[in-house]
């Protein structure tokens, strides 16, 4: 289940420490012009070592295109990719082989497979999202000529956390600090619980708002294909999330007549007064802004002393070392505009088949 | 897109106030005996009509089978299976004919389709789950014997909620209230609060929790295919829910070094401290118990009077009348039940193909 | 593995003797005129019974339509539809409950599944085409409004052939005569064929061929979603079927320069001289005629004493009894037909995809 | 739908003149001894200029593994893998820019995607074969080691043809002969007819036959996932395949009393006396030897004259120069065996599932 998708679907491959991470793009629609700089530019939004709250391992990350692409453009054809890895130094992993960290890979990996790449978690390892955003970067360069965009932030790291309506915020302001959060003095206050953290060798988790905009009516399948299932399970497959709300989401305390969406005719175009539906409705998009949150936990890898077990039952003590983020949400970012891009795309092409 | 599952496949079809509602469950494996009580009783729990706090249509909605089963056991075959629509007065709905009810599938089917069958909401009516509520019911029949149990229950109406933690609550007395809610004075508040907004002719939301105990280690395929997500996607297809999330989900307040699940041997069987992780950990299942919670709106129909258009754009005033309920959690429990046996089972028999 | 198709997909169920066969159409395209006249007709043509070489086993036929459509049109919505099982004498079979029968489905179910419905060969029954011929229907249905028609006849029974050049023919006359050959004089010969077959309780097969016209360029998904691939499984998923080509097929002796089809420019429209191709070109349509052929064996049941072994493994004679087609070939045409109208309508739906 | 296979999937990658070809195997079991070596001489025996009727193209065609696999085993994540193009002349294809070559790809493409990557035929070559050897290599692996072997051999070739019966020949012998078919005779016929047409600048079809052996009873899935249907769609999606027959194939002359295949309890094993069904019945391996035949047409680039018309639609005269094979039969064998193996172990894997 390494393919996401109906029919713009990613499929993708690679370890951490292996020679490779990268991917397939099938079904991209042939003619779209590859915009090498905006996908390099997406992967350094990604990239680690990017700023003072991310972890140092610097990589250069560079894609390598194999197939796919002809003169500058996509032919249709499926679009192999990958992207090396370097700075490899797998001993680092030797003291990982046979323990069982907690809340890691470790143990479900090793009982389900019987086997497993320890080397700086294998296969569960976050550098698996490189795929995700070229492919989603090729998706935006395709949403981009039908006039849909995709911004997502940090709004919430800890218990420092903006006001739920994205409206409040200057989006286009999101990538002005490290942490990617569009109100500069919450970001401040965000960077300075994440650093108070680190310093302790612990981490800190948060959420990620989303919002798309332009996308046309009609997109969702009824009922198991339903939009906002398809983003849900998009965002619950990125590594570390643990919760997906839409719309007015786990806020249920407000009645019926409060939370409908009444229409209105604006001069010849329908639209809902308001919009706390999420821009969805009855699993289709009715063209109002599509807005998500994503909660992610804390990074499991904590330079602190953890009890745990060995492969053959041993009681331990553990004890991380090295470069590691004491908060993903700022590289989160692009990996959740990826994901919902590429949805957007898919369901987009996937409404062509309607008649 | 009306199937669901990837190896216990359900492919559901049917409008409200059509010939029939039902589906075809595929894949299912031979040699179950179908206990019809139980899958009966399954459907009594969905039906309208069984307490005060529900609608009071009174339909039959007994399950005829058609197909795959021989001598009261499944043989392998395609499960074909039909409830039929009674109780149908379509001229209840002509005056639906015309127009976009706020937060209602009305215009994004229409835009989408071009047609819609606007009886009873057609395909978009809840009446469309009680397909789910049948392979559910298979689905735990099989599950029985391999010892997993699934249960839900009403942890919030409103702003009247229970405690996060399961654990705190004896989960055998949830249908001992008609809330479904296993806290008796939370259910007693929860129902007056239920009767308070029928009264106004409005509607409330709520959150239904569920526990699955007994679930093997192992069930889960990275990374698309995180059993976690799986289940999301299941919830968020159940009409009405806007969101999901599992072991602490949104709750990102604390740190790492508190919410890591540190494992322990215990007599030799290895297991977590703490389950913070909601038995799930890098998509794969660890065999501790699998929890999440599942927020759903208020019902879109209020018996009240509301700004809309019609579809020819023109403003009108519209109000419900009839049968409605006020609130949807008790009788959602049942199918969010009926969604994760399903993907439990879906995933098992997936687990089976690791070589 | 009860769907067929990628967007235009049909989910089959039902056994000979249970209560009902059908199935779900999904992906239909919203807005087609469901013609119940001609898609009864189709079934009609399906149907045992319908002239003096076919089973004398009577059936009504009649299908149910459930879901799906709406003031005679189709919504977009799975459209699930059986056909009553009547006409059921299951005594008949108690014979065969403990028997393997040569050649048929009894040995290779039980061993699988470990339980079967041994009446009338249940599932493995040629009964379960009704579902794909209802399917066929609505896809020819669509297909006609954009100028594709489908046509098959039988072109081959035991030794007794046609030329392959279906251009030889006029496929108008094909439903003329009862084994359904377009050339009079050769279905003279052929139904004196299976008569003589018939009377000494033996059986024989033959070869369907089918032409489709009308389809326009661009159908198919390279490189394993080619048109004749799909169109090939279709075939090879029809009861009894032994092969298929499309072109020349098996008719290799020819040099390239003999079979390369060149192409010319016939004011404005570019197209082939010749069609060797069969009209698919590296698996996409050319907008030329598609021809395929397809084989079938002769029916299983036969009449007469045949060693084999019960459940046991003890050696015994068993011989048939009863009403049996001693050739399935007339019946098969309009399977064939619907088989190939549903591939090329899911192809056309998938065509869209394209960007 | 570069995606082939349920549970063991290859995704493939690749044109002829662009960076590499290769693939992502997903859903392959864990702990598979990954036999280097084995898997390169399977490349071998596909690779161009291995004999003195095959393209002299010479190719090193190493496969570079880029995740999956550790410390020589697999780990049931994706496999990702690449084989560089090298020996690249593009400017040998400029002339092809405009160009729509009889029976080739070039027209189907450029009107179903707008563009195409004309350099040796792009990803419509025969070089995207390297990725399903490789699949099939590592599927052939697993297959060894439950006791399965598929065997593929070259058995006619234009006029010159081996007997059907694959009994009558010592399968063990046809890599002794360059063109693959295991009567040393006969394989001296078909070289020298393959050296004639190859002179005059022209191309030639055949047949090869393939043999399964060592299945168990139960692969296969009712009803449209009938083993044979897979295996005829599996060949079918092969480059040149114009026609698949197993068993007794287009063979109809017969009567069901003469292929019908009567079981003979054997010492306590149930098996068939003879084996028309080719392995087969109703879907379903039934532990025989499965054995199918899959037709090839001659290669469309011949060395002559040809008219044809360019993208503008103007007549023109195209004659094709450089190194070609004549023949793709000894090429396709390993083809047509890594097909087979995909198949077979995609299906075992797939009966697992069936509770």
């Amino acid at each position: 289940m390494n393919t996401f998708g109906n029919i713009f679907r990613l499929t993708s491959f690679g370890e951490s420490h292996g020679e490779a991470v990268g991917g397939i793009i099938d079904g991209c629609p042939p003619g779209i012009e590859i915009d090498m700089e905006f996908i390099q530019s997406e992967l350094n939004r990604r990239r680690p070592g990017q700023s003072r709250i991310t972890t140092p391992r610097v990589e250069g990350d560079k894609v390598i295109f194999l197939s796919g692409i002809f003169e500058g453009k996509t032919t249709g054809m499926p679009i192999g990719f990958m992207i090396k890895n370097e700075n490899q130094r797998s001993s680092d992993y030797d003291h990982l082989k046979d323990v069982y960290r907690p809340s890691h890979a470790d143990y479900t990996y090793q009982q389900k497979y019987g086997i497993r790449d320890y080397r700086g978690s294998g296969r569960s390892s976050a550098r698996e999202t490189i795929a995700r955003v070229v492919a989603g970067a090729v998706a935006k360069l395709y949403l981009k000529q039908i006039g849909v965009s995709v911004s997502a932030y940090t709004s919430q790291i800890g218990d420092i956390k903006l006001e739920n309506d994205y409206k409040k915020y200057d989006l286009s302001k999101t990538e002005e600090t490290p942490v990617r959060c569009p109100d500069a003095e919450k970001a401040e206050q965000m960077i300075e619980l994440i650093k108070q953290v680190q310093y302790k060798g612990d981490t800190i988790g948060g959420v990620v708002t989303c919002v798309i905009q332009g996308t046309p009516v009609g997109l969702g399948e009824p009922v198991f294909g339903k939009l906002h299932a398809a983003l849900g399970a998009a965002m619950l497959g990125i590594n570390a999330v643990k919760g997906f709300e839409y719309g007015h989401g786990f806020d249920v305390s407000k009645r019926g007549s409060e939370l409908n969406d009444s229409f209105s005719n604006d001069n010849g175009k329908i639209s809902t007064r308001t919009n706390h539906s999420g821009g969805i409705q009855a699993g289709i998009s009715n063209g109002q802004d599509i807005y998500f949150r994503v909660a992610f936990k804390p990074v499991s890898t904590i330079l602190m002393d953890q009890q745990t077990v060995d492969v053959k039952g041993k009681n331990i003590t553990i004890k991380a070392q090295g470069r590691h983020d004491a908060c993903v949400l700022p590289r989160a970012v692009p990996i959740v505009e990826a994901m919902a891009a590429m949805v957007i795309l898919d369901y987009y092409l996937l409404s062509k088949t309607n008649g």
